[in-house]
């Protein structure tokens, strides 16, 4: 049966179009849950958009062309396009984040606790790393072109070790993957440095003197 | 220790339950979580009903015992049994569908972007197929009792290739798989038929016509 | 770009198709993982077999076409669709089965403790149930028909209620749901009478006739 | 690139930190997702509390501190720190529990619709058992500081077996596991007699007996 | 208790870390998967080379670097790092992949069975555009710098609408999506053009010359 | 139809439950996934044992029942089940550990890659915290009885803050979650001193002790 032959029926065709239209209209639901951050949050992500009024901006995100400012003490900066920051990716297992670098830029020791990561160096150089539960160091120098996975919840750090900025974009098996910097865990906060040693080994002076710089407090 | 022994000391007994009651009553939540129409959708589906709201009704559906309407352009009908029709399957990772395919009829190449299909012939002979990343066929002409797997995401489809009606039933790896008809994509939207044309190698004449057919626009 | 233009081109077109092969033939691999029996097994399911060995008659089952033999102590045969049964089901997250009931058959109290099951009434009336963790009775006549849901690893059970055979067909949320039948874990195997009398607070005497018909011991 | 260095520059470090602070800020999303009990639940669990609201008390339970009341039928009592009483697990995949079971008592048969459970002996001597999908018993007298793992979804029970109280710890891979009693079933809810006979092959008597007992109708 | 005070017992202190390393020992396993394409696949992914034998080039892959080969009939070439390219990424959920876009090239309409997919436009203008279950129209012109998901499963396309050459990076919410490329399916295969023809709606005269193309059979 | 009834016809009865058990015989598989140590791991865990040489012993373990020596220089002590020490616990997403604490002893800043956690105090007084990636911290003092969440792949920690030796037993939500010892990655393997000190902001000299003092070389 070839369309040719349905073509002949156009009027009628029309109205068999419409039963088909019926028959099949249920399975229209939850192709995809754009984030609508005004009803509650759930374990896995936010609670859905009405579809009729998802439209393709929700799927779409400018930030990411923009490089961060890296006047800043670690010379580096974070760009994410998690479902925080782009709706359509809510729910979906997957997002994305730059990074950019200045000559000297690092980004410190850190983990994600909710996913693996993937990241492609765009420009530069990098010296990254990560090191397994087995306290086994993974290092590697990236140039332009390479890319390299850093697997779920483990240490691992960028550090541009060129003499011209870098850029690296990383893909994470999350939606909302987290970020869990070390510093800021030891020195940025009111945990009391008599508890940050004992739970570091490092000394409390040396816990003083970079909550100090970091604005941590206790 | 025999319940013989037990039922001697009825009545403490009886005060006993409650204790036991209690101690258990934490344990009652979250065996399901019967769709909720009315509150927020999220990622993994739809909000539950408030336990005590529920019935044995909200597990029970009578639509896939009606045989759907195949005077259409497909000859073919399918009803769904998924969480937007059936609130007790929300959350469950299971759902059914049942298609009705007169002579000639057809289930047209499609997919479902949620889920892998198993389906089962009880009435006629079908010729069904589906194709893989790999762009092998996989092609088989079913008999009434067959049965026949579908993985997840691959184009497939189901022609009626007798001449008696023609009857399977479907199930779905989730309670939401969807059902994505290449031809709506095509040519039943306001997609543009030079983009369509340049997407899908189909020259723009072929496409006009047949969004003619189906009612696309553009 | 029409296809027009590029059918002119049409040489030169075979050798682009060549380069294009190439740059997409990575993407081929784990659309489906069709069971390999003889290679280890894991917690997701069977190893693959080699995707040059797959054929479509991996997919294609045809034991659910015929009717279990009720010639038993409970008038009922199950017959399963498992990824232990069909191989290409493997990995996928569902799995289908039937059941033939006799007058007067049953398939008395179970669970699936992998998953849960949706069941459709294709001959017959049944009487089916379940009962939630707060110890609520979910209880229905079906009729032909009718699908009722049972959530996973609640135990539930279906009665022909009708003087004619009934028949039921079931799909499941995952590829190797498992099935526990109550009197088999009580009356069925080695499990000492004592035991079972003091987990289930069922009599000894009632426990030891029971095993005498179905054959435990102990 | 030394700390020495950076804290020389203190008063601009303090301006860059504010900078880098504000690049990594949308990271904070969804490292947990506390219950809160007055928002809708779905299929994931319960939806979360706003992180400014949330406190380390929403994470530490005492009830697993405390000793149930073994005053009953059972002579034993489970205590649970499931979501629904601990929100902090809400979402996470696991939870706790501990069984108390006076000389005599026993966690009667029973299975947790949604999960494994692996215990801890604490105290005293247990005989403790599952019986698996092929109808194969798994027995074993535990010791203090004996673990054991019940698969999912599998009947399981829990004999104190010695002449001292005994007390064991239970983990589950959910953080809402259910807890499904077979006693409670089959005696303890209103489902008749006559179907309980029919689905489960015990004698109407039998039944009435124990329906008298653990309190259930019909 | 801190640091200062334990290095002051120096060697006591070597022979109690050997006991703590002892202790912590079987932590080590399952950080990741590392594929060994010589043992068997299953339903997760590949199987785990022995922890030993991985090293960081592992985790390392260098193809991304290198512009695809658009000399072809889509003008464009679409290169990737998923499991079967990148042994590291096996197991975690994630991977990438880039598509290079000649001035009028094209990644026509395709799915990816496996996941989710977010694509940043690294060079150029892209017209890029999914339909949904729903049949609604997502099109959208992405410049230099923008980021557009695509939800699992539905049908999408990237063109390449300016005059220069376009590069963008796509991340996948697996570490093997597959990709499945609508006119393969319908043009380059043996699926008989009667067969197409049907579940398709496109004339066989259509197909036969598309089929001549792609260097399709039947 | 009760079983007073079934029970007389007792021979044919035999005869009936063979044919019975043929019915339900494929549906043993995959209650449980122990593993088999000598075969290939995978993504989701270890291969299966044969279900016929699977025994009871396959599921239990006495190692949690041993204290652990804390003649180290943390003091403390970690014993772990996971699916690398009980072979039964492979696929189940769950699995226990005991720590014990001398007094002044700690289970210094550490993750979990695989997983959440949550604690029971069962002896003696803690001082436990977490921080979040918002950088939040969450403290609090443990006492006997007393629960404690840590969810997945944020930096915690426990200190023994009493003057008793103190034990806590721990769960999560995997069979395999990890553990990575801050401590581990900084001071005690390879990586260079100047990059752990670029990624870490301490300075070489407290980077060059610490090694010293745990075994760390470069």
């Amino acid at each position: 049966m070839h369309l040719a032959y349905k073509v002949k029926m156009s009027f009628p065709a029309l109205l068999f179009i419409f039963s088909f239209f019926v028959s099949f209209s249920h399975a229209a639901v939850q192709d995809f849950c754009v984030a609508d951050y005004t009803a509650p949050e759930g374990p896995a992500g936010y609670s859905c958009k009405k579809p009729e009024k998802v439209t393709v901006d929700d799927f779409v995100f400018s930030g990411l062309g923009v490089a961060g400012n890296t006047s800043n003490i670690i010379k580096a900066a974070v760009t994410t396009a998690f479902s925080s920051d782009l709706p359509g990716v809510n729910g979906l297992g997957v997002s994305l984040g730059r990074a950019d670098l200045a000559p000297g830029g690092v980004v410190p020791f850190h983990t994600h606790p909710g996913g693996s990561e993937i990241a492609y160096v765009a420009k530069g150089t990098l010296c990254a790393g990560f090191v397994s539960s087995a306290n086994k160091v993974y290092l590697k120098t990236l140039k332009q072109g390479d890319t390299m996975v850093f697997p779920q919840g483990l240490l691992h750090f960028q550090i541009n070790s060129g003499k011209t900025p870098a850029l690296f974009f990383v893909a994470f098996s999350s939606a909302s993957p987290g970020l869990q910097l070390l510093d800021y865990v030891l020195f940025k906060n009111d945990l009391p440095t008599e508890i940050v040693s004992e739970a570091s080994f490092l000394d409390p002076d040396v816990i003083k003197k970079l909550k100090g710089v970091l604005g941590g407090t206790g």
